[in-house]
């Protein structure tokens, strides 16, 4: 049908999703719902209609999902996408003339008027549309129009024209003559799985000798990463393994100059051994390092490395390419600083370099290396303290040429910055999840990122902690404040990651008031237990083994907050993409104290009728419970286990997850 | 300066205004303000700057007008509109490397580190903006320079590197360099004056004859209009004055059929006589009219005509161009109808005719035609019934042909499409205010137009009443409320007109339950005594000119709600685009009461310091008073005046407007 002529008497206009007006894409992974939105209006009273068009971009043609009305001239719809290849959308309306006619035809009899003109008009409409119909349907229409021109009661002729059937008889046929498209269409950057659900495990390659205090290397690292694979880790993040700066190292704690055989930090990168090509002598090879990614994926874990754009002063790109630094009247290059701190060990970029094109090939060339040598996953080091052109086309030439890769970006900064980061090309990002610590404060930060614009394409990655950042509720309100803040991070966000050991063995050695780490692995080796067996360990063995099996937990944005009446107490729902995989979780987010809650189930978001019973199984312990009333009580004792995961089981829920094996009740109670 | 390479580090995005991604432009009329905001940031830690840049469209280069943080990231400024001519706007942004530097220094000086290095990589930068500086600021600048090498004292060299001196001497030559400039720029519609600021009276001339109920003409309103100008409205608005159609013409009260001699109608138009290209025979010739608009120039009044795209059954058009209207099966042309209301003196154009070119081209002929006779201002009739794409089209055809027109758009609908009808191109709107009468609620409606998007594009027109309006509270509330609904619209907007007779003579003959006339104008003759000289009037007479006198109401959207400590009275302050005109307005919206209130002064808008005296003055009676307070207080006695206006003149406002003759009191206690 032609659409957008003089004749087109629809106007759309306020299509979302867009990002800044479709500059940026959307982002989806395989699976995940495009709900999309549009301001459509005609002129006079006639009825209109309106559909998303889809399509993948290699399609010919568009494809049609339903849409309507959700509030005044806006209309809503969703459609969920199958394949990994990039998808356009937009909108299209046309005036719906049939139900026009059926609407006004219902007044007009309803105000004793006379109708037979009205029901001719009808018959004609009927006759014309079954032109193109199958005989069968054609048979069916046809009686339809007879049965309008020729029913003895005219009120049973109106009865058959207003009829849902023959409604939806017409819908298959009608003329969506004269419609409007919207002239825009917009972008979907469709991802792998991983992109979006991901469970990360960051450790220092430097402490995994099993001979105390002696420098790790790759091979030591091949020692753990079973174990961490036997947690249900997925993505494995090192810092940077490259050669360290062996001028102005920093010592223990940040000191501004390293006593011999100190190791430094493995942020200040480069020395006469190489650069961000190269590898730290001490962990190995390149070889060894390649040798472990493949054992790695072997485990089905993804080695990520740390990308971090910066140099020690001996990096040998300060002296073959001076240009890209910023030089002093006094012959040295400028390091880094945040006025009054100084980062002697670091040398910054200079993005504004007359040499930048050079620049940019180089640095893209470093992701180059890694990814050739089977690195597909990159947490990039403050990408806000360099030039976001330079990331907008790196990150896009390098999904040119290389697919299922991730940059999660590390940019802890103002809001703003952290968007436009994502919107660029970033696949996840660090959050302020870290900070985030009351109910209503957690409540809030996670409806502003999975109801705003934002969750078009900020995809969160939640850290309780890093190696930089050691909040002061872990590091004051005692053990069961790690299994809380982990429970919090690995149900809501469907990506997130801890900084192992030093979480794992709860560690809450904090810098006097600051939020950071004492005697930080940053510039020292630490002696780990990395095999202790804990009840914290085998809690997040389980809850990653949930989140395996129940697709509900490996989306971030269809989480939604449930009424609890305990404002120590958060709790949520989250349904898969295809609706058929439901869970509930309460989380216990006082330490100290075993709270009781009353918390109300949304009933219709879970398709549970009223009265109904249903079934819940407790994930952590496989119990199984049959409820009936909406609002329900339980208590959380922190000291136990400060949360409960439930699979929520209605009638019309066809396909169950896997049910747990049942685990000894006794295997939590232990540490 | 070279700008949006690959060395430039600031982002912009999120330009405001922009409607719907700069589709449409903004409109603004000589001397009125645009006010942009953007977002603006840059990686790292380094200061930012950003400017508007804008020009008119004939211009080559931009000119700059500056921005500053208004909230974290986000940039706004504003310039003015100088010249009746489109304009484009955009942002540009750099990195500020100067003050930059100067933050660092201050910094480090503050924290005790040396900064030799610093203060010489400064005196570096100032040198080399020198080279670009006037002789006179050169030999400044490099003393500056000399003094940051050489000064004893470094702390006073720190000083004279971070003085307000150097910034502004340096900001004169700074390099913008590696600037990047937001890829979109947006369009600004400049219209005449009047686009924005009009004072409209409606008549219908068929009730304009000496004679009692005998058929005015065009040469009976010419007696009239004299007496409109003196009242000081300089648009006049006449309801359709083409034939009208004689087959089922209405009669009284909208009964089914015209009595002999009952006129019909004059929007059911069209008969043997000729359709909307001609005159009804009763009104008078072409010429009559032409002479008409003519005389009402020299009074310096716009005749307004009412274009009204629909025809009375004896339309030309329905022989003439048959497939323009929707034939039924009975071979009847369908009328209007929203059912179960038929209007069959009505035949609606059908604008999905397969003959759309032509009918498009022949309705804008009908604007052109009467171009040509003298009318530039018209008030569409429902344009919401009609195809939007062909309003977009004729009117932008219009105004690319023909300067200075105005098109009202008659749309009495749902928020969206009276938007989308502003937005393609109507100059002024109707509006909601007809409907608003609690001071919240006024608040609120006027809150919405004036600081939302939709005060880019909609220029609201205050109608208390019009042919199809009487609102319940001019019916039921008393003459005071025609008082206070006047004063309303007459201060708030800088459009607004009535329904003339019936408005001053406050007719309150009310349609039983409905907000509508009996006896309307609309299907018979009326006698009015159009020159009573009462106290509404000489009120009327006397805001007008306070209108004209005072550019501070001469704008809309300057409109700012002050504090009032009582729930009927609602009080605002305004200020002309020059920031020299000041106006407070307090009315008291309780038509039967004195109403006492307490009101707070905006001092910082109205540039007034804290403790300094202030003269006021009333412009309605002339009286001066000096004020001191923040808090004020006055009574309002609607039997009285029940409204107060006054001029605020601080020590920073230069030019007074003139001061009014000072008017006799008595002058508003007889009616």
């Amino acid at each position: 049908m032609e659409a957008n002529t003089g004749k087109s008497r629809v106007i759309i206009d306020n299509v979302s999703p867009q990002i800044d007006g479709g500059k940026y894409p959307i982002k989806r992974t395989v699976g995940e719902k495009v709900t999309v939105a549009a301001d459509v209006i005609t002129d006079g009273h006639d009825e209109v209609k309106a559909v998303i068009l889809y399509k993948k971009i290699t399609d010919s043609t568009w494809t049609e999902a339903p849409m309507k009305v959700v509030s005044v001239d806006k209309w809503g719809g969703s459609f969920r996408i199958a394949e990994q290849v990039p998808y356009l959308y937009t909108v299209k309306g046309w005036v719906d003339h049939f139900s026009t006619w059926q609407k006004g035809l219902k007044k007009k009899f309803d105000d004793g008027q006379n109708v037979a003109v009205e029901l001719e008009i009808g018959a004609r409409m009927i006759e014309k549309a079954a032109l193109k119909s199958s005989a069968a349907d054609s048979e069916r229409m046809l009686r339809y129009a007879h049965s309008l021109r020729n029913h003895p009661q005219m009120s049973e002729a109106v009865a058959a024209a207003i009829s849902p059937e023959i409604s939806q008889l017409y819908e298959l046929y009608a003329e969506k003559s004269n419609s409007t498209i919207y002239e825009q269409s917009f972008n979907i950057n469709v991802e792998f799985k991983k992109a979006l659900y991901s469970t990360w495990y960051e450790f220092f390659p430097r402490s995994t000798s099993e001979t105390p205090y002696k420098h790790g290397t790759f091979k030591d690292c091949q020692r753990i990463l079973p174990h961490v694979a036997e947690m249900g880790f997925d993505v494995v993040y090192l810092p940077p393994i490259h050669p360290l700066g062996k001028l102005h190292r920093k010592g223990k704690n940040n000191t501004l100059n390293a006593k011999p055989g100190e190791p430094g930090s493995c942020w200040a990168i480069g020395s006469d051994e190489g650069g961000h090509k190269a590898t730290h002598p001490e962990l190995g090879t390149v070889e060894d390092f390649v040798e472990m990614v493949q054992f790695a994926k072997t485990l089905d874990i993804d080695i990520a490395l740390d990308i971090a754009y910066q140099c020690a002063p001996d990096h040998p790109y300060v002296k073959q390419h001076p240009q890209w630094f910023k030089w002093r009247p006094d012959g040295t290059v400028q390091y880094a600083e945040n006025p009054p701190k100084k980062y002697q060990d670091v040398l910054p970029i200079n993005f504004e370099t007359e040499d930048w094109q050079n620049l940019w090939i180089e640095l893209k060339s470093v992701f180059e290396y890694w990814i050739e040598k089977g690195v597909t996953i990159f947490r990039v080091d403050n990408p806000h303290t360099k030039s976001f052109k330079f990331w907008e086309w790196c990150i896009a030439e390098l999904n040119a040429k290389y697919s299922n890769l991730i940059f999660l970006s590390e940019a802890f900064t103002r809001r703003k910055i952290m968007q436009h980061l994502a919107k660029t090309g970033f696949t996840q990002s660090y959050t302020y999840f870290s900070w985030r610590n009351s109910k209503a404060e957690m409540q809030q930060y996670l409806t502003e990122l999975t109801t705003t614009e934002e969750r078009e394409y900020f995809r969160p990655n939640f850290w309780p902690n890093t190696p930089d950042i050691l909040p002061k509720t872990l590091q004051f309100d005692g053990d069961n404040m790690f299994v809380i803040r982990f429970a919090l991070a690995a149900t809501m966000s469907a990506s997130y990651g801890f900084y192992g050991p030093a979480y794992e063995l709860m560690w809450t050695h904090g810098l006097n008031d600051k939020e950071e780490y004492y005697d930080s692995e940053k510039f020292e080796i630490k002696v780990w237990d990395w095999f202790a067996d804990t009840k914290f360990k085998r809690i997040i063995k389980r809850v990653n083994q949930i989140r395996r099996e129940n697709p509900a937990f490996q989306n971030t944005y269809n989480i939604q907050f449930i009424k609890t009446e305990n404002d120590n107490v958060l709790g949520f729902v989250k349904v898969s993409d295809d609706g058929k995989n439901k869970v509930l979780v309460l989380i216990n987010m006082d330490s100290r104290n075993t709270q009781k809650v009353f918390f109300k189930m949304p009933l219709a978001t879970l398709e549970i009728n009223a009265g109904d019973r249903y079934k819940m199984n407790d994930l952590m312990n496989g119990f199984e419970y049959w409820w009936q009333d909406e609002w329900n009580v339980i208590d959380l004792d922190p000291y136990d286990v400060p949360f409960r995961i439930f699979s929520v089981n209605s009638f019309n829920t066809y396909i169950q997850p896997p049910l747990p094996e049942v685990p000894d009740l006794a295997e939590y109670s232990g540490s």
